[in-house]
């Protein structure tokens, strides 16, 4: 009698932050976790957005029970609209999980037929082989949950995103005497978050934002601004609050910002004393000390309010001497520029800006290492797989591990594609499946490659240059000079003679071996050839070259 | 009788960090003090280095009486070989400044006729109307010097860059007591470095690196590859020290690195005890645990040592299991993406990598903000400037000003080009000049501007169309159907019908209005009209659309 084995595939968030998704297969039946998306990196030239890449998924679309969700980020969330038609099974998740989610799809025309379940707080919901539980973690969104997925092989603890705060905004703290009743039970496998795995001590508690927007509302004389994520809802709440304690009116200023807001008041996230909440034709002669606006923008979204109210190009907030600004958010890898021109444009219109760095106004939403340390304590998993992270955070995660007791051959850090099978007594990685970037680039997904990408990265540094070859189509013969137009090469006013020259030396170069429409390849290389080293030569740059045949 | 009035001109250095360069004008007199470069932002695509304007200078050449550098990092000297040539006076720095500013002039050919003229600390140069005395501060490189300026007008202090550290590697700390000596005669004008404004506190000693790494020689179970940037003597120092220390070698890896330490050798600003430093050829056979390499590379910068050890494309040096490899060094604004991978290829191949967000391997070279109200408090100045920052470093650092009781009306936020005029009782801002980065790119300095940048930055996101429309010269009638051509825009052949189509949308919108030659500038505009609308319908990406006439 065979044993069941376990499969884990990881196909995003492992080799890079984001696009968080990952399989798990136990004999004819599939479950994915999270279905996530990533911001593209500068590199991805013109690059909208990145998914994961699911073909081993679609392979196998009849074993697939379902996907489960553990919290309404978009690096868990954002591919659903694009990945959710192709899969067409049930996606569950918490409440305002799934108010966002529908939202996601929504937007994207993905909603009909999509097939949305709500899983309470120790709740379970049976998947073919897999039974999962979801229970609560302190995160920077309400409602997000950890699983607890009983398996054939032995129980799993997936922890989601989480830290642990024991005086959360919402009172949600992480359900540690759960994970600590299965420790006791025995655990064949945690999955944990590493994305702070880097940071020694504890991450603070939200409390310690609060006690600053406190202060921030006491002592400010003018009006106060604050930016931060539209998801982050108990940094909301904790705004709100504090400016009801210092009989301060509350604006939300920007589209998703206010949207959320309407959304979490309705379904109960959010809490606003009556009469607290304002519109902005009431701002007109209202004393400075008793408004608070709160807006997006914290990561320097050219589109958002903040940076609009910082380039004084909102129609309805400008800034006034006295105004203060606090960034309650830190900047997401790759946004530091743009928030930080944000800021020096806030200071110039004479507002005091208070940020990450000069004051304690942000608190992450990820466990540092004592709290990972605690985790890995509390569960006592058998073996252990640091998730959410690039391979620095994943190795730092599995020292940790091994410091607390984990013996270093039943630690596995994974890489997006390995399929790692598990039986109550080992594991191992026994294969690799297609992982990767999808990119999305305004309609499509999936079809800008790797040569178009190439070709972008050509052209953003020195520019191109296109050459047109005018060609009898019977004789073969040259018709006239050949024709040069560049852009993003040189300033083409001052660099008109060296441009005339470039044909010159083309139609020298074309004269020697004579043009045959049969012989364009030859000729297409010839051409390129004695440009680049022209160009080189007068410029030290290397435009695209781009020779075009016209046959007349 | 009209008093002396005195100018400061930053030029660079107080919009954007780097590039820093200012003019101090008296009279018939002008001096420079540092020439320094910038290396480009994000959205300079394709831009190899950012250089000050000098306009204002070139128009006063004559009154210009010399340079004065305060160090020689690149963002102090890096412009010289670009502009010394035309500005042609003598410049004037430390020892080591001196040594580093040839190097750079010889790269670029431009050390012929430059006149370098060495001061020593405490030393003074008389430059028309300025007598300018070098004192030592403390910094990421030796020699590095702040100025005291006399002037008709009144002492000027000029901080440099600097930091306090009362055990400095090179035992040589910011000259305090020549600072309270000046402070106590009354000074006019202090002018500060406002890096770490952000920063409370006390930027670290170097001390506290030293014992970080000679914990590492003790611990490491085999060898310890150490990157730092190449200037950074003291740290290479201490490297040195640590490795002799626990009877380790040091292997000096990476031309820049070699070259440096070789010139510091040479010059005395480096100790190594006799037979401990190593070539490459010596490694085989040494026992692990003996061995130290110090690379260039923290940056990760593409060809640098490092990083091709890290991708196992060097020639010489491979990662070993047990290996120990130490960033001492922080990432510069915009590198954090790829030395993040980096680290992550390092640990992939086994080695235990200390970063700074991991271990107190590197401390900057700036003070933090008690040390900046130290020195206001020592100088006592009657006006301040902040320099060397973004606008939020110089507004944070006016805040310090007026913390320790200087009067607000006495503090100046200035941006590049400002012109500040100064007399003993009052400041005031009056005029602009001409100021902004001039772009290097490849052998040409300042052909770059907007028009450029925009193309590259337009072909960066969705590529180009190239569309050629064959012209009758005679009849002004279309040959054939026009030709397109696309690079960076879609996978060309997936996307052929549409590209085909699109021909035939060019063509029937040619047919309505007809071809002449004369009407070329309206047949432009309507091809790029019709293409932007048909491929922004098709595919919501908006590729630059070049339309090209060919006259038979």
């Amino acid at each position: 009698m065979t044993k069941p084995r376990l499969k884990i595939i990881p196909l995003g968030g492992l080799s890079e932050i984001g696009k968080n998704m990952m399989a798990m297969e136990c004999e004819n039946d599939i479950i994915v976790i999270d279905v996530g998306l990533m911001f593209p990196g500068e590199e991805m030239l013109g690059i909208d957005l990145v998914i994961p890449d699911i073909s081993y998924l679609l392979e196998r679309r009849e074993k697939i029970r379902g996907i489960v969700i553990t919290h309404g980020h978009e690096d868990h969330i954002g591919a659903l609209p694009y990945l959710l038609p192709q899969l067409d099974v049930p996606v569950y998740s918490t409440r305002l999980t799934q108010g966002l989610i529908s939202v996601k799809l929504k937007e994207r025309k993905a909603l009909a037929g999509a097939k949305l379940k709500v899983v309470p707080f120790g709740g379970q919901v049976t998947l073919g082989r897999f039974r999962v539980e979801f229970f609560p973690v302190c995160h920077s969104i309400p409602d997000a949950a950890g699983l607890i997925i009983h398996t054939p092989v032995g129980t799993i603890v997936h922890s989601g995103d989480f830290k642990l705060d024991y005086t959360p905004v919402d009172g949600k703290p992480t359900d540690l005497s759960r994970l600590a009743q299965l420790g006791a039970q025995g655990v064949l496998l945690l999955l944990s978050d590493s994305t702070y795995a880097e940071l020694p001590g504890y991450t603070p508690s939200e409390r310690v934002v609060g006690e600053t927007l406190d202060r921030v509302m006491a002592e400010a004389p003018g009006r106060v601004i604050v930016t931060t994520f539209s998801s982050l809802v108990s940094r909301i709440q904790q705004v709100i609050d504090a400016a009801a304690k210092h009989q301060r009116r509350v604006f939300i200023v920007g589209r998703s910002m206010t949207d959320i807001v309407r959304m979490t008041l309705e379904l109960g996230y959010l809490k606003a004393p009556d009469g607290i909440l304002a519109r902005l034709d009431e701002l007109k002669g209202m004393p400075h000390n008793r408004v608070v606006f709160i807006t997006t923008g914290s990561q320097g979204e050219p589109t958002s309010a903040l940076v609009r109210i910082a380039n004084r190009d909102h129609r309805q907030v400008h800034i006034l001497r006295g105004d203060t600004v606090v960034l309650s958010a830190t900047p997401i890898p790759g946004n530091e520029a743009v928030i930080n021109r944000t800021v020096d444009n806030l200071f110039k219109q004479g507002a005091q800006v208070l940020y990450a760095k000069v004051a304690q106004v942000h608190v992450h939403g990820h466990g540092s290492q004592e709290e990972l340390k605690l985790l890995l304590n509390l569960v006592k998993p058998r073996f252990f797989i640091p998730i959410h992270g690039e391979y620095r955070h994943l190795s730092l995660h599995a020292k940790l591990a091994q410091s607390v007791g984990i013996p270093k051959e039943n630690i596995f850090v994974l890489e997006d594609g390995d399929v790692f099978e598990l039986s109550p007594q080992a594991g191992k990685i026994t294969g690799k499946v297609s992982s990767g970037n999808v990119y999305v680039d305004g309609l499509s997904v999936g079809d800008v490659g790797s040569v178009v990408l190439r070709n972008r990265r050509m052209l953003s540094r020195d520019g191109i240059v296109v050459v047109i070859i005018t060609v009898n189509r019977q004789t073969g013969k040259l018709v006239g000079r050949p024709d040069i137009v560049s852009r993003g090469f040189v300033d083409t006013r001052e660099a008109k003679d060296m441009i005339e020259e470039s044909r010159d030396v083309v139609a020298r170069a074309l004269d020697h071996s004579g043009v045959r429409p049969a012989e364009w390849g030859f000729i297409n290389t010839k051409v390129r050839d004695v440009l680049n080293r022209f160009y080189y030569e007068q410029t030290k740059r290397r435009p695209m070259i781009l020779p075009v045949m016209v046959k007349v």
